[in-house]
Order: C-alpha cells, then sequence, then structure tokens
C-alpha cells in the first residue's frame, strides 16, 4: 500500500510559452486504481512512471493562455497532463468538453475512461444476452457501478459485490442492481453466489480478483464469460498471491476470462461516449462522485482508492 | 488415482438381436484421460459413470451379425459402446470406416475424438498465425503431439512439454517440433521456457494444467491465447490444488483463456476428418500408438495413461 510520504510535493516556476502552445490550469484530477500499477518499476503494457517524474493520470482543466488557434481563454478541456497545478500543452491529446452532455468532472468518469471501460469491456469481452446472469465485483466503484447499470438496460440480472453496507444499498437502491452482498460482512461468498444467482453465472465482470474471483468459478455456465478488468485486490503485493487455478472449471463450462485495457478500444471512443451521454439523457445512468478537495490530498485520494473509500469515481478538485 | 480393484471384469450372456440390431465384436478401445473426469460421480458437460454401470469409450469393432439393411458382416465401425467385447447397436452413433485413410485404430485416434480436439482446439481457439510461438503441454500425447505438427504446418514455432527423454526425443527427432523439455528432470519451468521461446508466446495448448500452466503465464505476449484442453495433472485431486491465479498476466496482456469440449465442433467433423487425412497422406502428420493387449487389461491401461505411460494414443487391441 502506498503512503504519503511516498509523494513529493515539488514547485516549480511555469516555463514561458513557445509557439502553438497553451498553459492549462487544472480543476479536476482523476483517481484510478490502475495508477498503482504505474508505480512498480515494471512496464506492463505501459510504462511506469520513474522516481522523480511527474505522477500520470487523468485532467480536467481550463485553458488560461492560448498561442495556440485551436484553443481559447476558457476552453474546458480533458486530457493527460497528470498531477500538475499548471500544464504546458501543444494540444495534441486534449479533447474539448462540450458541458451539454455533463459537467466537466464527467469527461473523468462516465464519458470518459471509466465509462469507455465498463462500455466496451463489458459488451464487447462479456457479450452479455438479456436473461443473463452478470455478476459485478467493486460494483460500486467508477467501472463497475456503470457495468452493472448497463446490464440492467441490456436486459440481464445484475448481482454487485462491494465492500460497504452503504454501497450495497446504493446499488440496489439507486442504480437498480437485482442483488448484492458486502464482502466484508460475508463469510461464504459461493453459498451467498449461489442464493442470489439462482440460474448460474453468465457473466462475471471482474474489478478485484482473489477470493472473490475464485468464489465465482464454481457458479460459472456452460460457456460463460469472464471481462478482467482490474485486480484491485493484488495490485500491492510483490507477486500474485496464490489462489485457485480456474482452468478445470473453465473446462469443464467451455468459458473463456479474457484480460482487456480500455485502449484497445479508443478507435471506438466516440460510438462509447454518445451512447453513454444518451443513457445518461435518458436517466438509465447514474453515476456518483467521491470528491476530494486541493492538489495536496493527491495521495491521500489513491489510497483511498486502493482500500475502497470512494463510491463511484474518485476525484479531487481543485478551486 | 484409479487402482485396477476400482473396476470388475463381468461376464454375461449376448441379448438376442432384435429387427434393425447388430452385434459387434470389439477390436479396439480408445484409452483417453477424459475417462477419468467420469469416474468422480460428478455431473460435467457430461453424466457420470455410476458404479455397476459399463464403463464408457471410443471403440472401433466388426459387424459379427446384423439384422440391419445398413450394415453388413464384416463391416469395420467406429463407436461408442464402451468397455465390452460385445455389443449389440441399432446402428445409430456407429460409422462406417474406410480403411483406405488410415488403419481401423485411428479412428480412435488422428483420425477420432483425439484428432478432432486438436484440430479444433488449437485452430478454433488459439487462432494461431505464422510466425507465432505455440507451447503445447502433454506435447507426447494423442492430442498435444498433433497440436505440435498442425503448428508447424501453420508456420509457427512449436516448443513441447513432455515426461521423459524419449517423448522428448521423439517429438523433436520424428514430428518437428521446434523445442521442448523433460518437466520431470527441469526444476524451473519458467526459466527453462524463457530459453525456448526468446520471442515470448502466443499461444498455449493445455493438457496438464498445474506447475506447468502457472510457467507459462509470465511469458505470455500480448494478446496471448490459451486453450484449456485437459487438466491431467489435477484429475486425481478432489479439488483444484491451489497455484498462481492467471488473472493479472491475463489482464496486462490483454490475453485470453478458453476451455473447450470437442463435442461443441461435432458439426465440423468432417472437415476436420478430411482434412487431417490429408496431411496424413502428405506425410505432413505422423503419430504413434501405444498399444497394450486384451480386454482385461484396460484398467491397467487408463492408469497407464494417468500416469503418462504412453507415446501418442494409448489404445487396447483385442485379437
Amino acid at each position: 500500500m502506498p503512503k504519503e510520504s511516498d509523494f513529493r510535493l515539488i514547485e516549480a516556476p511555469l516555463p514561458a510559452l513557445t509557439g502553438g502552445q497553451l498553459l492549462l490550469r487544472t480543476l479536476f484530477l482523476s483517481v484510478d486504481p490502475y495508477m498503482r500499477g504505474r508505480m512498480t518499476g515494471i512496464r506492463t503494457y505501459a510504462d511506469p512512471v520513474e522516481i522523480g517524474q511527474v505522477m500520470v493520470g487523468g485532467t480536467v482543466g481550463e485553458v488560461i493562455e492560448s498561442a495556440n488557434s485551436q484553443f481559447r481563454l476558457g476552453d474546458l478541456v480533458a486530457g493527460y497532463w497528470g498531477w500538475q497545478e499548471f500544464a504546458t500543452s501543444d494540444g495534441k491529446g486534449l479533447q474539448k468538453l462540450d458541458t451539454t452532455i455533463g459537467p466537466p468532472s464527467a469527461a473523468l468518469g462516465v464519458l470518459g475512461m471509466p465509462g469507455m471501460t465498463a462500455y466496451f469491456g463489458f459488451l464487447d469481452i462479456c457479450a452479455p444476452k438479456p436473461g443473463e446472469t452478470v455478476v459485478v465485483s467493486g460494483a460500486a466503484g467508477a467501472v463497475g457501478s456503470l457495468v452493472g447499470q448497463i446490464a440492467k438496460i441490456k436486459g440481464c440480472r445484475a448481482v454487485g459485490i462491494a465492500g460497504s453496507d452503504d454501497k450495497i444499498s446504493w446499488i440496489i437502491r439507486e442504480l437498480g442492481f437485482d442483488a448484492a452482498f458486502n464482502y466484508k460482512t460475508t463469510t461464504d461468498y459461493v453459498e451467498r453466489l449461489r442464493e442470489l444467482c439462482p440460474q448460474g453465472i453468465d457473466c462475471y465482470f471482474d474489478n478485484v480478483g482473489g477470493a472473490i474471483t475464485d468464489a465465482v468459478l464454481p457458479l460459472l455456465n456452460v460457456r460463460a464469460r469472464i471481462a478482467i478488468c482490474g485486480q484491485i485486490s493484488q495490485y500491492n503485493t510483490s507477486k500474485p498471491e496464490p489462489g485457485v487455478r480456474p482452468y478445470s472449471y473453465l473446462l469443464t463450462k467451455q468459458a473463456r476470462a479474457e484480460g482487456f485495457i480500455v485502449i484497445q478500444f479508443a478507435a471506438r471512443f466516440p460510438e462509447g461516449v454518445a451512447q453513454m451521454a444518451e443513457w445518461l439523457k435518458q436517466g438509465k445512468l447514474k453515476y456518483r462522485e467521491t470528491v476530494m478537495e486541493g492538489f495536496a490530498t493527491m495521495p491521500r485520494a489513491l489510497i483511498g482508492v486502493l482500500r475502497g473509500d470512494n463510491t463511484g469515481k474518485m476525484i479531487v478538485a481543485i478551486r
């Protein structure tokens, strides 16, 4: 588990803008579990953040100076300039925000990376069919809370697993999950899943791994699909802890487990954003943000998201 | 591990034939690892064999009496009448053998269930591309020995894992695997795989599970495909033994693990048999049989196949 002392707040003068550049003031910083993976020093699908580098992350900000004809003062943009209060940019990779479809911070959540992760990861990897049972772990997180709602939109039974009674109450009463349980107060996950999934499990959208995923395996139906989105229970282990190997279950059920990274769907993000925005407008999709205040809270916010302190999307706001 | 005393040899009079029936004399009995799964009392994708029932299995025999116009005395047929020296049949599910494309026993191996398992399991689930590295466990078995050869036909690098130096020598020198190692005399499987797969692993065709499969995970390439065909190392455990969970590896590599049962490809068996027969004729595919003699050896043959005593396809012949 990271400690606050693993981070250093560094003040530096802003560089002068050169031709084509613009200056951004950060308004919202995204806080996501994947960030832990960038802190291992190991290259996975992305380069690690080296000690001394600016920590990576999604950002929303305002253009406060511009020497770039594409951007004007006051434009709101989303980007990936990381943990900085101000940043210069040549405009590449910045996305101008349309605040008629959602507030600026939604570009870090339902209309941004977590939204695309839920939309493409669930619909493409799980390929749910109406009437099927979908189990979601990390079900009150930024991604999981959307997956369960998309499952309902697609006519599935949505069963969530989360880590507090408040989260369970939120996903059932407000988001429309059919059933859910608090893994921190449940001893026999298999037994509880068996009660909540009387028709077995057709799709499992996994954000957490570990013992929760082990418990899903005996309940898989024939041709079940597991989308591996995250493994938050394993992010602070130096190597994967021993557990149940899934192969015998996958074999007898002709089932599939597939890992994915949201970036693999990048070419189709416009489709995903349009559909999520439409569902938001129709009231079929709800979301919540856990907002912490002030740039200096970033380390604490990341530790919090790894502990599951957030309900919905964790964000740090800078006023 | 089953014991010979778990089986009972029962003699019974042959029933008289009724209209449309025929009488079969068994010539060859198939001996396959999956049979162990039928002896657990647990329903998986198939009903278990209950105590007192005839043990199931693939068979080749000769028609020695016929009251069925579709079959004549002396016809050679393959079927699934199980561990019996003689059997009656109404002809359903029997397949007449064309001995111009292979000897009768090939209907239990390269042109039968193991051949179709290798052909469809590898080509459909792994979807290999030329130049990719394919690792096969149980590589000297009935299925694995064919998978490695199909990998070579498809332009891949084929790396095998098997349990004796003789098996390793056979699959490299006679079958054309690029590399292989004996897991019984190797201590560090990951290190050995790293040496033999300098470009990483794109496809893994798994017949064994356990520690061998654990060792494949760190070497998976981006978008790797794992076909789960068998888990012979786990068949005599009452529940899966703890091991490495694969999810973190699948996630960071956007990789997939999928179980399959050959029966799911049944509608396409004619395509598979035709292609395997063609490759046999062209000399691109070789196979070997380990033949034990006499009906009473069946229990010992099954124990042998679970221990890996066979090279290629295990068969019991009855003269």
